[in-house]
């Protein structure tokens, strides 16, 4: 059966990635690699909208997330984390590894994290030398507002401001410079449309200075190297190479579509996706909602774990479940990288085929049913989706850095 | 210009692997992945020669290094590791790195590590808690007789041992139960034929007992949680998914050609480049030389990085140059991985062509003329290995596992 894959991560492959995966490997000491390195160094700052160095490593975004603690602190510190997610609590669980206080901003999954709690954390805790955030929640599908909440920390305190950018970059607005952020990071997998095994970090001119006092242990991780190297065009260690031919190419076509166009793009399709969903009477789980994963609620007597079984065995299309205590509640459905209007309409489409399937003639369907208004229609979502998709560009955008 | 890739790694991949990894992707979390997974799992114990899990990591040789080093030390132990080449000294520098004392067993480039110095530094040092060798010193293109010294280390001490096998497994006879290696490491890219991105470690029982009281802080490369997610044929991080589809490719491959005969081809290659290029005036670096990369000692008057060029630029060949204070003065010719008696014919041919074109009409061309005979002959390389790739096997094989 023809699959679709709607996940946080990994995200669906262009072809042309796919193909470039394939070329004859090459030598990266080798100068053809050094041009592709450079070119992708440069549409890496454009990406994350800085004029520092983006660092590629090979490892998966949790290993880039360890990089920022590993370099940035020294045991015995402290630091702020926001736990509203499992990747959220990821930043405190590394934090309490390496012998630094992990102080948390504890949000209820879903909920909205306040500028307001974040500058009172930051006021009561002075010694805290970082904030760690997440700027999309995969787990929750919640968003924070990390221009605000970055200008909160930056006017209340002299914390560095570090930033899982890992499925937001590529989909959301990030502007690491104009917006104050001292280290931000991502993977391959999410907005970047390349295979799992790459990620990606970059420190401010303040994180870099925090990195020369560091003294947590870090060999693989060590960036000192990585800043060192790339000047010669190289690495520390051997790269994925293949990964990082790729990734050129699906650069190029980021920078062909444009920062602004996708920024504008995920919004138009998250949306489309929370309207066609609601419309099947499926509510957004999120109250602040990311425009890279919408999670949805399952209403009483649908198992979410049912509908995604269904949606893959029946339709092809690939969603995640919920994590934790979430499993079974809500499913999460990405609209994250190389997706566009049509593919909405698909897993839309297929969603609506799925809640009917599920649910048959049963209770449920006559809930459902009461909220569709006249008898459950499985073509309202599509209906829904496609008033979204055809609206106004509702935010356009502004980028401090065109690299051109 | 046709490319051909001569190099300790990346080695050269076979198509049937490149157009795997163009594959569309598969989540990680499906059963499609889980059966892909489940299948490296065993064919990579059969290919380390263990009854124990083979984790795979998503990072290059040097992060399993490191792993090796977090998982099974505390800072304040101390560490006996070879210092033979540019992959030994790594080991003490992430000893170091991780507060662990490093006691060097100081080698000179190229020789042979002798049993008895082996010996004697174990009984020297009792507190030592492990032993960090390098099967294939790839800096050098030197191997050491990993049963023998194991076996020595075994019978004169509790001390673990780790082995480097990046560049050997694949390529040289490692057995990790029959001989008693406590901690087995590899990387993808070099006798495995898949891009770099993955690499691999095993741990003995032994060794496992060790990592529950090793107190080095650790998250990305914790094994216990890659124990722990094995057992669901799962990785606790999202793992370099098309890589482990061209792995899988690669190692049914292997299986197919079978690790014994495998031993022997490498065996064959080596000594047909050895021989072929001593029949150039070529000598081989190493005193202790190993089947996956030859060094090549350069003769007065030809600088090794203009031979280097001369082989790519000319005749479309990468080998790889010297490192640090062998910069200049040997190549380095790898027969790893992907590679035939034909590649090996190519190679050396090229290099006699190569010699002539470098040295011209200049001494040194009269000095290898002198050694070669009767004037210069570039096709006396492959005379010779031709004679080498017709000898009768020099050396078979027993298996203790077949894992069929």
């Amino acid at each position: 059966m023809k699959q679709r894959l709607f996940t946080p991560g990994p995200t669906p492959i262009p072809e042309e990635v796919l193909s470039a995966l394939s070329r004859p490997i090459i030598h990266h000491r080798q100068a053809d690699f050094k041009e592709i390195f450079r070119r992708t160094c440069t549409e890496l700052k454009y990406l994350f909208q800085t004029k520092e160095d983006v660092v590629t490593l090979t490892a998966s975004g949790t290993g880039a997330m360890e990089a920022a603690v590993v370099n940035l602190l020294s045991s015995g510190d402290s630091a702020i984390y926001v736990d509203g997610g499992k990747f959220g609590e990821r930043w405190g669980h590394i934090l309490k590894q390496y012998s630094v206080t992990p102080i948390p901003i504890k949000v209820e999954w879903g909920s909205v994290l306040e500028a307001e709690t974040v500058r009172e954390t930051v006021l009561k805790h002075p010694k805290a030398k970082a904030v760690f955030l997440t700027h999309s929640e995969s787990s929750t599908g919640t968003a924070i507002d990390l221009k605000r909440i970055s200008e909160t920390v930056n006017n209340s305190s002299k914390a560095l401001i570090v930033v899982d950018g890992i499925s937001s970059i590529g989909a959301l607005e990030v502007q690491m410079d104009a917006w104050g952020i001292d280290v931000l990071i991502t993977g391959s997998q999410k907005g970047l449309m390349i295979p799992p095994g790459l990620s990606f970090i970059a420190f401010s001119q303040r994180a870099r200075e925090a990195a020369r006092t560091s003294r947590l242990p870090k060999f693989y991780f060590d960036l000192e190297r990585a800043w060192e190297t790339v000047k010669e065009m190289q690495t520390p260690w051997t790269p994925a190479i293949s990964l990082i031919v790729g990734l050129d190419v699906a650069l190029q076509m980021i920078r062909q579509e444009g920062l602004q166009d996708i920024w504008i793009r995920h919004d138009r399709l998250a949306h489309a996706v929370r309207e066609g969903s609601a419309a099947l009477g499926l509510e957004t789980f999120s109250k602040s909602p990311s425009n890279s994963v919408t999670a949805l609620l399952m209403p009483q007597g649908i198992d979410g774990e049912a509908l995604r079984s269904q949606l893959r065995k029946k339709h092809g299309i690939i969603v995640a479940g919920g994590q934790d205590h979430l499993k079974g509640k809500v499913i999460r459905i990405a609209h994250l990288g190389h997706v566009d209007n049509l593919d909405i309409i698909a897993v839309v489409a297929a969603l609506g085929m799925a809640v009917e399937e599920c649910v048959g003639g049963s209770d449920p369907a006559a809930s459902l049913s009461a909220r569709s208004g006249t008898g459950f229609d499985p073509g309202a979502g599509v209906k829904a989706a496609l008033r979204e998709l055809s609206k106004p560009v509702r935010h356009r955008f502004e980028l401090e850095y065109s690299y051109q």
